[in-house]
């Protein structure tokens, strides 16, 4: 491999300029090896977020962070692969329907999934709120799931893409989170080293998720889009509301038991549409023809899926889950349509409850969270419960009334409407 | 002291935004404990480089560092003080001749220097090769020879400005070293702690000097000069050509023994010019009325001096310099007029002979080094030496004659001329 200097490497990317191929095969492989120090590397990172990367700089950087460690493959499996990749929101249990849904199509989904950190919820935390369901296989385990049920979500091994590891926390510290070229790497070198053949990204806009705007959120869908394609994986992307909250339930045991009534035919309908949108894109991604996707929702094929699932990961899928033991209701203070019922400020509350952790090594309250009687653009009348605040440990309540304060509105002129979620699409 | 977040700062000055004297404040006190850690501090250093700072920014991290430290005070010595800083050139052996000048008009010069690394050499890699001349000093024993003698050139110590000091090392290793905040606050951080009560600064303009070009010298020359001004301290700006070396001989003993000539009254025209120019600058800020600054180098006043200065630090202005064992004499090629003799060429040339040091901890060959035989814009004849290459290992003489390469012009058609060397002035 030919050798750089990480000061010159530097340098260049802060004046403007490109890295070759092989620089950026030099850095990340010595980065991952700690001789380029972690100060260099968030300079590096700095200049990235403020000079950006070309498309080609952006493939490299991705296929050097799967190269720095072990890479899945599926390809002899006996169907095709399909995963789904969420940007993070509020209330966004989408992963635990739509895997069974898509499996019930014979297109299996290997999902790599992680912890949550910060408002926005983690897949396998709520999965955990499932006794006896554990998130650690081996690939073995994995693979023998993958084709005894056609669907699996357990715990990236630190295995994958490491580089990517290392640098994300140094990007969390730096002040350097929000590159596009940096999350798009991120997100996909782990999805590529997972060994999906397609992919659908679900890439959320609103105050609840990273991208406040639609046209930040176009830009990082279109990245995405091109850097899974360049890498050969089928890869769309689905730009989907994240003003308010998905469905009515957010936090762990809750988002699980809304997940299970959309699986038994019910549940809100912005979680059966975000779903089915979601596992239309996936199939026709993987080459399955058009089926109706909504039918395997209401005939039990996707609940078979899902409770095969969660017995092969030791969870039992008929055990009553984890119920808080303190709740707080907030009440509508005037007649009128809930014209504003904020995604960020509803997640927020919901982690100071303990449906979140502050801190890496924190565990969460799984019975903790919001249940939501009114979803924005519903009409509500005055002393009407607007949502139960739920927790173990009544002294929350406090901070999270708190974290609520301004992210609700009440219009008594305006009228009802219904939310539109998948905003636009961005294909190859 | 007001309370911030590392990361939370590094974003602000990422967007462009400004930070506030209290954050700056805070920034600088706990990356100097420690508390803000070297990789948050980089990308810092990123952010400013390539989104800048304002005058009042400035400003307050520049006495942030002093604050991190100690602080010289010269107020009550009998006589005015007054230095000098340069930022570091070819042959630049000024300060040798300057100080002892000054001071024989009745102002003060406390200067501290630094040792070189890399192709510009240091002031007191310079004075060491003076057999026994002592760089360090305590507060009191500079102090006790500015009364005496009214000049002492030592080693700064490291209470002086601490968090220069840790910065400027994570700089040299994150490319962040050239951008005009950092480099501003690292230059007047150590000056105005220093205790001077005027200063001239030496801004070199150059292939030989940091700065290449005139617009980018000029700018930086108006930063140092307002933000000395503002932190009380009366200074002003010489921009100085360094597109070849100054003077004749470059390396350590040999940039003495061409300093003791012109304090004899003689060598070379740049030499003197630049030091009659700089001495003048520093006599004027000083409040001295107009003098004949050249007398005093004809007239041995400037050498009492130097001899007194060199004698109050241990060292024998008498005794007999380090020569180099070896030397190789590079001829001209062609009759014509020296059109180029470029200053990072023969520096580098110098620093590859052992006049200059590769890391921190090497030792100088205090006879190594370049003596020039023509300068820029002189006429040769084939055949003569142009230059005289010396240093204690002959091996090193290849790799000095490939950094020559490229570096040496000779014009057959161009006409004799003299360099200009003070290009402009800068005063608040």
């Amino acid at each position: 491999m030919a050798t750089f200097s990480a000061v010159e490497l530097i340098i260049a990317k802060r004046e403007g300029g490109e890295l070759s191929t092989d620089a950026i095969n030099w850095l990340v492989d010595n980065y991952t090896k700690g001789v380029v120090a972690d100060e260099q590397m968030s300079a590096m990172a700095m200049a990235i977020l403020l000079n950006g990367m070309n498309r080609r700089e952006i493939r490299d950087l991705t296929l050097a962070m799967i190269a720095s460690g072990e890479r899945l493959n599926f390809e002899t499996l006996p169907w095709p692969t399909a995963d789904k990749h969420s940007t993070g929101g509020v209330g966004d249990k989408i992963t635990l329907t739509l895997a069974p849904l898509v499996a019930a199509f014979g297109v299996a989904v290997p999902q790599l999934s992680g912890r949550g950190l910060g408002h926005t919820g983690g897949t396998l935390d709520k999965l955990e709120a499932i006794p006896g369901w554990r998130a650690n296989l081996s690939n073995a385990e994995m693979r023998a799931q993958l084709e005894s049920v056609g669907a699996v979500i357990c715990a990236a091994g630190s295995g994958l893409a490491p580089a990517d590891k290392k640098l994300y926390a140094l990007r969390d510290v730096t002040g350097t989170v929000e590159a596009i070229p940096l999350i798009a790497s991120s997100i996909m070198s782990k999805k590529i080293a997972e060994g999906t053949a397609s992919l659908v990204l679900d890439v959320k806009v609103g105050s609840g998720a990273f991208m406040k705007n639609i046209d930040r959120a176009r830009e990082l869908a279109t990245v995405l889009v091109q850097l899974g394609n360049d890498a050969g994986v089928n890869t769309s992307a689905l730009l989907t509301d994240m003003t308010t909250p998905l469905g009515l339930e957010i936090g762990n045991a809750l988002e699980v038991k809304e997940a299970v009534e959309v699986l038994a035919g019910g549940g809100p309908q912005d979680v059966i549409d975000i779903t089915v949108d979601l596992a239309r894109e996936m199939l026709r991604l993987a080459g399955q023809p058009e089926v109706d996707v909504a039918a395997a929702l209401r005939d039990g094929r996707a609940m078979d899926k899902w409770r095969a699932m969660i017995s092969a990961q030791g969870g039992d899928p008929d055990a009553p889950l984890a119920v808080a033991k303190e709740s707080h209701q907030v009440l509508a203070e005037a007649d009128g349509v809930l014209t504003k019922l904020d995604a960020l400020a509803v997640g927020i509350a919901s982690w100071r409850l303990g449906a979140g952790r502050e801190r890496k090594e924190d565990a969460v309250q799984f019975g903790a969270g919001i249940t939501l009687h009114a979803q924005q653009g519903q009409p509500v009348r005055k002393g009407q419960p607007l949502m139960t605040l739920l927790t173990d440990e009544p002294v929350r309540f406090e901070r999270a009334l708190d974290a609520l304060s301004g992210g609700i509105s009440i219009d008594p002129n305006a009228v009802e409407s219904t939310k539109q979620i998948v905003l636009d699409r961005v294909t190859a």
